[in-house]
């Protein structure tokens, strides 16, 4: 199995804002994907290569351009009218009827943000741009003809929209990843298996016949990113039908979850893909600091070998996991699963 | 003039507050109301009374059920979840675009609130609704033919629209004024002239062209509340035309204010309403730390002045106003003008 990584994400350094008061606090840190890198490594699962640089063109053909100006230009600006840097992030939102979009950045942060947690910093663009250009890089290969590649994203991507940022989430990078794949001319299935709903990738594609999207996770109710994931959203127009949302309650265990993917499986197998999308996360496992599931290793391990038995070329995009003294067991028990099948693969 | 006012709003002790990080430091305390009626006191602008109690009617003429239900037990629900106390404030928020609203309470406040800034404590709810009957027992005054009735409200409401807080706002006590006088047969003209836009009465009478809404305040390019305030913003339905926004650069002086306030109240005249509310703020004032005009005294006497020179009876309900060593001066010199014309009014 082919993983593309860049330390690049580094330059998110969200570890450093810690200290700016409670609210600030982020379980996603730059740890996270050097437990994960070290740990494929360790475990020999394959090379590990740097991305390519496919510009900002597919980027482009996922997010608005107003908001990508935004995200790339937004630390310099803040910098430069409050005369230093330090982390931007929103406290006043946009909410259901807003009826104006400021022209003043302070506004457009919270116009384009729905929370608190998600800090713009000094390398937040750079480290976005990368991470979507592993998804991409991850995507050409499997387009190429490798049978699996892992995008080792951070910052993760999933709860980014066309024109919104959350959930420690700027760009989407599975969303990139499979528009990407779709302009190749492949139909593309997207399945979401962190414990959070891929509220953003479900917006991207939610009028689309052309991209299904699938996502187990904890159900809205319960938690974030609580507007979005319930099981009646279907998708609209053209795209009514082919959003699935599996909504899952707190505890959910490792038979519980293989249950209710067997059935998500089922559906991407309907629809005939010629190519699989997965967005990736380790926080169904049990104890994750902002999850609620309690997979255990060999749980992950059989929901990647059920992803593998699908036969489909795979590429896998790095979301969430945030239980740092676990990553290495639970990301190697999934990825080995998904690396072993990708060797005997037809 | 009459005042109404209660030590209620004590409860919602913002001060308390200020340690629990520094989004949450908040410039509306205790302090507000409380230099406010000492000024009233000490300049003799007439007697202070107590709010009576009408109950919860009038709060749902103007406010969803299920959102003062949810205001309303709120700070009961997290302290059971969290077995404790303690300040509770949205962190992720329900953005445009939105599908579910959660069942959970957790995902109900980022659901009705669009900002940090406004924590929900103990005595949230009892404040709120305190401060909400001083804007009734006022408008009830007026209606039995007090000239100008003075409801120093706290916590402010004009930010809460039917089922949303923020802006240190929670009930909308203008709006609530403003309903009640309609229900008694008035035609109202509800005016703002709070520093900030006074989104929350915008939008409860948006579609409704019994009662005329006029604000000035900054550009919501410029400040707070960003997405709500512009020019263009008239109303809809068959309100289209009864909504009127005077959005103001920083560095707003009072021969600027004055001039544009002098449009307005063209406008309102020229509706005819039987009565006024104003919901008045001081955070049009220099120096106010969460303001960038520049009125005097001396200017907000003249505002004060000039509304009166309506010569209509007239609610003053409180809001902004957040600059502690010239709050005194400023609030008398607004009042005293008000009080003054309403001593000599036919």
């Amino acid at each position: 199995m082919l993983t593309i990584y860049t330390d690049q994400h580094q330059r998110h350094a969200t570890d450093a804002v810690r200290t700016e008061g409670d609210l600030l606090i982020t379980e996603e840190v730059p740890a996270r994907a050097e437990i994960i890198v070290a740990a494929v490594r360790a475990a020999g699962l394959g090379p590990v290569q740097p991305p390519e640089d496919f510009g900002r063109a597919p980027l482009l053909a996922v997010h608005a351009p107003d908001y990508v100006d935004f995200l790339a230009s937004l630390y310099a600006k803040n910098a430069a009218y409050y005369q230093g840097g330090g982390p931007v992030f929103g406290s006043t939102f946009a909410p259901r009827g807003a009826l104006h979009r400021p022209a003043g950045y302070l506004g457009q942060v919270g116009y384009y943000a729905f929370d608190v947690g998600s800090p713009v910093l000094e390398g937040t663009w750079d480290a976005a741009y990368a991470s979507a250009q592993c998804a991409l890089t991850a995507a050409a290969r499997v387009r190429a003809g490798e049978p699996v590649a892992y995008a080792l994203c951070r910052p993760p991507g999933h709860h980014a929209a066309q024109a919104m940022f959350g959930g420690y989430c700027y760009l989407n990078n599975a969303a990139i990843a499979a528009r990407w794949l779709q302009a190749q001319g492949s139909r593309v299935a997207v399945l979401d298996v962190d414990y959070h709903h891929g509220n953003g990738t479900q917006a991207i594609f939610y009028a689309d016949p052309h991209v299904l999207t699938c996502s187990l996770h904890a159900d809205p109710d319960e938690d974030y990113p609580f507007y979005w994931g319930a099981a009646g959203e279907l998708g609209e127009g053209a795209g009514l039908g082919f959003n699935c949302n599996f909504p899952l309650p707190l505890g959910t265990d490792d038979a519980r979850y293989l249950a209710v993917l067997t059935e998500a499986l089922a559906i991407i197998r309907a629809y005939g893909p010629a190519c699989l999308v997965v967005s990736v996360g380790f926080d169904t496992a049990v104890g994750d600091p902002v999850g609620g599931f309690t997979l255990t290793p060999g749980g992950l391990a059989a929901v990647g070998e059920a992803i593998a038995g699908l036969g489909l070329p795979t590429v896998l995009v790095q979301e969430g996991g945030y239980r740092l003294d676990t990553l290495a067991e639970n990301s190697t028990a999934f990825l080995r699963a998904c690396a072993d099948r990708a060797s005997i693969a037809p």
